[in-house]
């Protein structure tokens, strides 16, 4: 008998009282009870967004939030700056590209963070630069780019900034109205616990005020026609009922942890897994001064293929890590501590990283990641 | 103690064991265990489709997917026709023009089936008609409209027909292939028996030739990206997993029930509940020759508030009909047979009217609608 441990960044484990929520009777969404519902929802996303403006729900994944984004705050032709520095900030440019947007597309060296001062430079240099999107959390590479440092960029300019929050958000704290954010996208799979298709977003008086000349063509992802459904507490179209009754659940877990003390539990996790990862002698592949707390990208050892640490520690031990994408593929894997995850999943995971070293030959003291990462975890 | 009925068309019932199959701990997406649970539910929509083409799976509800085959298998400026007999035939509408379509819109009495000898003349008169919209199952009228005779039409024109089967595959027999159909998309909370989510869609031959030239933006609901990622059992973006694995079950029900009986079912149920309605001496709203099988739209008796009906047999009873739309609000409500419903539901649904009626002081003999679907049901 082996147990299964999730491990990746998105879907993340779903706690039992939640899937519990979602294997209740459906409910009709055209009904006071199901209005209900959803005005506590709208106003524990603000919460967690902090936000007093909205915060808008999709029957989508994070993408499709995003997507919808650009083109309800966008037309053809606007200019716009493009992060990107891994998998993520790619498909942002290509969505822009897509909607017939001018992208300038900042390539970031994958594992480092950018520069603030390079995009200052540009909006500096160009003053029609009408938005910049950045990824607060860089899924593929495990890299926390500067999101508040953007923001003071941008506004006080006629910039919008998109951030992708979809493995930030109650990860750390990202108060969308003191930083002056103007769209955040997130999704379901992620800190919130649950399955994936629902996306959430929060937007700014600045981003809705652009919305009014924007001319990328939408419907489904119109995020206008969406307020004002939402802010009767209901939906455009058919939402994704259940998964707006689990995230009830989730939203009401959160609270009763505290925001700062979700916050407290992911930095603390992901330092004690880093901590662990550096005292099995591995490298973290992301930048350690910019890593985000969501996941950490774990280097193999010379010689070692990634995907044969992923395949053995799944088979062997019923963990799955997430694997490096694109040129990282077999150089790195990558192990989330985002959402449902306490600090034994985090020695859970070190401990079968070791014996899975040691399985493949490798030279490792055991007990020795574990041991690191304890240290922290009983502070 | 009042329990609660769901007579709604979509959401509708989930099965207990759809339930269940998707409360289970959650699934990685790009694992080997998730890829054959796709090629299941993939094979199976084939199936329900009656298709050897693709059927793909979007993390949606049934209008972005409806959005998606709009983009990407049409350019700004076509030429299409969009059949508007209610609700969603408007739907359908709007999204066309909202991405630049030249539409030409048909509409029809609210309650009646479109006279494909309508269109005819118009693809005759044109034969730069790119595309025809139409709804297979009017969900805000209940009427069927003649989708095969639409197909003899564009089958050998230079024209898809788009077809929004959301409240009629699963529902009738729409055997895509045979009649030569370009996209049929379908929605999970429907005959589905699943939360909403989820969009379905099946796709032609000949649509797909249509996207090579197509220029509509698209990236979230890109189709050709979808084929592409589906037919190696995987998706472009992060799939609605639980929903996936919800259908998975709800299609093997589907199967072991068996694609005739199915249909039989939905036929049988429907009549009953016509029967029924015009035993207890209330008026159907839909042209009874283009009846759709997914629900019975009721015309509300003289002087009684549709919605004082809806509300009474809510709240005394637990019964849950819908409601008219637009200028039939007050005026008719829908009672839904689509999806897990079985005869004794439409006994329940039809003796509550009664019950309700007799309470509004409307002169009506109990039991009178109940024995008159009681001799279809028996049959």
């Amino acid at each position: 008998m082996s147990k299964k441990y999730l491990f990746t960044p998105g879907p993340t484990p779903v706690p039992e009282r939640v899937s519990l929520a979602m294997a209740a009777p459906i409910l009709h969404h055209r009904t006071k009870e199901f209005e209900s519902i959803f005005a506590e929802v709208r106003q524990d996303l603000q919460w967690i967004f902090q936000t007093k403006s909205d915060a808008l729900m999709f029957a989508s994944s994070g993408t499709g939030a995003f997507e919808g984004a650009i083109a309800s705050f966008f037309s053809p032709g606007d200019k716009v700056i493009s992060i990107n520095g891994g998998k993520f900030g790619e498909r942002w440019t290509h969505i822009g590209k897509a909607y017939g947007l001018n992208v300038d597309e900042v390539k970031v060296e994958w594992g480092k963070a950018v520069d603030p001062a390079e995009i200052r430079k540009r909006l500096d240099a160009d003053p029609a630069i009408k938005g910049v999107f950045v990824v607060a959390s860089e899924t593929s590479t495990g890299v926390a780019n500067p999101v508040r440092e953007l923001a003071e960029l941008t506004r006080n300019r006629n910039t919008l900034i998109l951030v992708d929050a979809i493995t930030a958000l109650g990860v750390w704290s990202i108060p969308c109205d003191e930083w002056g954010l103007d769209v955040v996208v997130t999704g379901s799979q992620k800190a919130f616990m649950l399955p994936p298709g629902l996306g959430m977003a929060a937007v700014s008086a600045k981003a809705w005020k652009s919305a009014e000349t924007a001319k990328c063509p939408r419907y489904y992802f119109d995020y206008v026609r969406e307020k004002k459904s939402q802010e009767k507490n209901t939906t455009a179209y058919t939402p994704a009922i259940s998964l707006i009754i689990g995230l009830r659940e989730s939203l009401r877990m959160m609270k009763e942890e505290g925001l700062e003390n979700v916050f407290a539990r992911h930095d603390r996790l992901a330092r004690a897994c880093r901590a662990g990862v550096k005292g099995l002698g591995l490298k973290l592949f992301a930048d350690e001064a910019a890593s985000s707390s969501a996941l950490t990208t774990v280097v193999a050892p010379e010689g070692v293929d990634a995907d044969k640490i992923r395949s053995h520690v799944n088979k062997k031990y019923g963990v799955n890590f997430a694997d490096g994408q694109d040129h990282l593929k077999g150089k790195v894997f990558r192990i989330a501590h985002i959402g449902y995850y306490d600090r034994m999943d985090v020695l859970l995971a070190l401990g079968a990283l070791e014996m899975t070293l040691k399985d493949l030959g490798w030279n490792v003291k055991l007990g020795a990641g574990v041991t690191a990462a304890q240290a922290i975890l009983s502070e």
